[in-house]
């Protein structure tokens, strides 16, 4: 993307989007040769030779390997905030970018934890967008110029890209754009996001059907539900996202508002995140439902519902783990192991 | 342990079992107190949360910390591999051995990637159990060798233990040991293992219910079941998880065979596990039955089923991250952010 003006509009997303590289099939055939000639018995690595094989093919070479993870936390500031849909105020979210400035946050010790490289990237904090029961969040330009920004993401060197997201309200988006993608109603999709509960959670949604109701003729287009119901933050993971595929840097999608924010994509392309897994299974109930309609199925399931890349910073180790057995591992032949008879 | 004798009876066993340390309570209201002030919605983390709490109330300090993991792989043979219960020769023990010491194993990969250290211990490789369908598996005097030999795994200044084993033909003592623990035939507890099908399948199942029938009138007792079924490496696991408890040292448990060793302490005392979490469930499927008989919801669900302390070894940077976070969060004062109303 770095040799590219940044993209300003929805036609350039779609040209881009028609343009996706797709899995690197040697690669993938260079794995597997490689994987069956280890000391254990075949597939007994399971998931993690799964993973070993999906690094491969989106990274376009073999061996895959994770030397630079990155972990970019977009953060935004939504107008239904002042709808009472959080348990948290608005100005939350910038104080927790300077948290995150500062080591302060959960996601900077996961990030240590995971030695991954850590970036914040803070989004017209002070301009949050439109409220969207009045009409959309955003408008397509400044969509599109959210999506650019994301891209910045993907710098050259990072070979795994993490994408987490802050942004008090952000989950009132994310069940919006979720019914706007899969179906459904605000009661079906709302959930305590930071921790609500009775009557702010019904007016969550409530507030959820009313944006429904006013976008609805808009759902059919990805992008439409991104600028209608999303956000700055969320329109940048998408942009990430897409950068990504084009860099050949396999994604790790965190929690439900990244999810969502990443389905999108799927209304252009179906096979948009078949460089993506997602990390972790938030416990905000729509995020179970989202991976089930985009037959994902997370790396972890720890019950965890924190946001801001939490679950795909913990879920690094498990991929570099999965990239050193591959590399690391001696054949049955050159240790002298008697294979299965 | 270390200032002991080395023991070698069960009588003196059972009596270090009578005098094992229980929780420490201070420490671990010291991690709530502190747990409650952290920068993210109450309870955000979840399972990260409880796992702090875990490891501070075994290692009986707040805060707590991973910074020595040890991975223990213990290593021993079994008679009634020569009865065609396995997929690979008996030979095979010791060859993995030396891939574990000549760093070509899966472990040595994911102990590098979890900065664990890994010893390997050999048990009388070239001693085999007895055949257990014949007579015990081991002698009294041999159980409580290999258990005080598991139990010098538990050095001075290991924080974190994992313990794993490898044993051509031990998930058919696991098996056996698992039935008689909770009940039930051959057919139900016994597994593919490393990759058995059809008949040998229905031979392992018969093997095991020979087993069963030599030796009934001894399972009311834990140590007679690891004599009469286990094996010198499945010893070793026991050993190795009550010498952890009295240093305050919390377990990582791996897969079938790692987890069903241990259980056979909680014969002798209901709480004596209360200090091990199991890393990862393994496909063997007589490892989701024996947690669920033990109530222990495993950390990890990736399929793998390898032994050699690959699950707990993979697990070291999730408890790693949960102690970084407990105890490099900034609390809501510290940082500025403001909290829920």
């Amino acid at each position: 993307m770095l040799d590219r003006q940044p993209v300003a509009s929805f036609a350039e997303i779609r040209q881009i989007l028609r343009d996706l590289p797709g899995p690197d099939l040697e690669a993938a055939t260079r794995t597997a040769t490689r994987e069956a000639l280890l000391t254990k018995p075949t597939g007994a690595l399971a998931r993690l030779e799964e993973i070993t094989q999906w690094l491969a093919t989106w990274q376009g070479k073999h061996p895959p390997a994770v030397n630079h993870p990155r972990v970019a936390v977009f953060a935004g500031n939504h107008g239904v905030a002042d709808l009472g849909v959080s348990a948290y105020p608005k100005e939350v979210t910038a104080q927790m970018v300077l948290n995150f400035q500062s080591g302060g946050a959960a996601v900077n010790q996961l990030c240590k934890n995971a030695d991954a490289d850590l970036r914040v990237y803070e989004m017209c904090l002070d301009q949050p967008t439109a409220d969207f029961t009045q009409g959309p969040a955003l408008t397509e330009e400044e969509t599109a110029r959210a999506m650019a920004y994301g891209m910045m993401a993907v710098e050259p060197g990072v070979d795994l890209l993490c994408v987490g997201e802050m942004g008090i309200a952000n989950t009132t988006s994310a069940a919006a754009m979720a019914a706007a993608l899969f179906g459904g109603t605000g009661q079906e999709w709302a959930g305590p996001g930071t921790g609500i509960h009775g009557s702010a959670l019904s007016r969550k949604a409530e507030v959820i059907d009313l944006g429904l109701a006013r976008h609805r003729d808009r759902f059919e287009d990805g992008l439409a539900i991104l600028q209608c119901l999303g956000g700055h933050e969320l329109a940048a993971i998408a942009g990430a996202v897409i950068a990504a595929r084009m860099a050949r840097v396999p994604v790790l999608l965190d929690g439900f508002a990244s999810t969502v924010a990443a389905a999108t994509l799927l209304k252009l392309d179906s096979h948009a995140l078949d460089h993506c897994l997602v990390a972790h299974c938030s416990a905000e109930p729509g995020h179970r439902k989202v991976l089930a309609k985009m037959n994902k199925q997370p790396l972890l399931d720890l019950g965890m519902r924190l946001g801001e890349g939490s679950g795909a910073a913990l879920a690094i180790p498990l991929i570099r783990a999965a990239a050193m057995c591959h590399s690391g591992m001696a054949s049955f032949a050159e240790a002298g192991v008697s294979n299965k008879d």
